[in-house]
């Protein structure tokens, strides 16, 4: 069994709404030494797989075709054995 | 400056209906391999603090008041000196 973890974050350049939103709502509690906010996307598959290699290329496809929109998204991933 | 890293999840017991249509959509795909998707969110904030510990005791606050719901779910964070 492999442990994939994939982190999912706007590229560089694209607007945040929701983290924007985030940054607002911390500034409106009063907590203004806040400068940044970023929010990211992590995903943590188990995949039953015959060998490393073959977990760590079905998980490219993965990010590629439902975890991520390659269009406003960078994705970068590990595999790990358990 | 501080940079603070949250990660919030669902806490151990709650069913996370989007990783569950995570899941779904990855199976429907074919990906038979996948056992289980569990999903996490990710906040990198930038703190103007005047030292560490009170970047700490201002994340820890915003964590509970705002990124995380502590009924369902549970947060931890780093803080590093830029």
């Amino acid at each position: 069994m492999y442990t994939g973890k994939v982190t999912v974050q706007y590229r560089k350049g694209i607007l945040d709404p929701q983290a924007q939103a985030v940054h607002s709502a911390v500034k409106s509690l009063g907590y203004n030494s806040v400068k940044d906010v970023e929010q990211r996307k992590e995903f943590c598959l188990k995949l039953d797989c015959e060998n490393k290699e073959q977990a760590k290329n079905q998980l490219e496809e993965i990010c590629q075709k439902l975890l991520a929109n390659p269009a406003i998204e960078d994705y970068q991933f590990t595999v790990e054995e358990e």
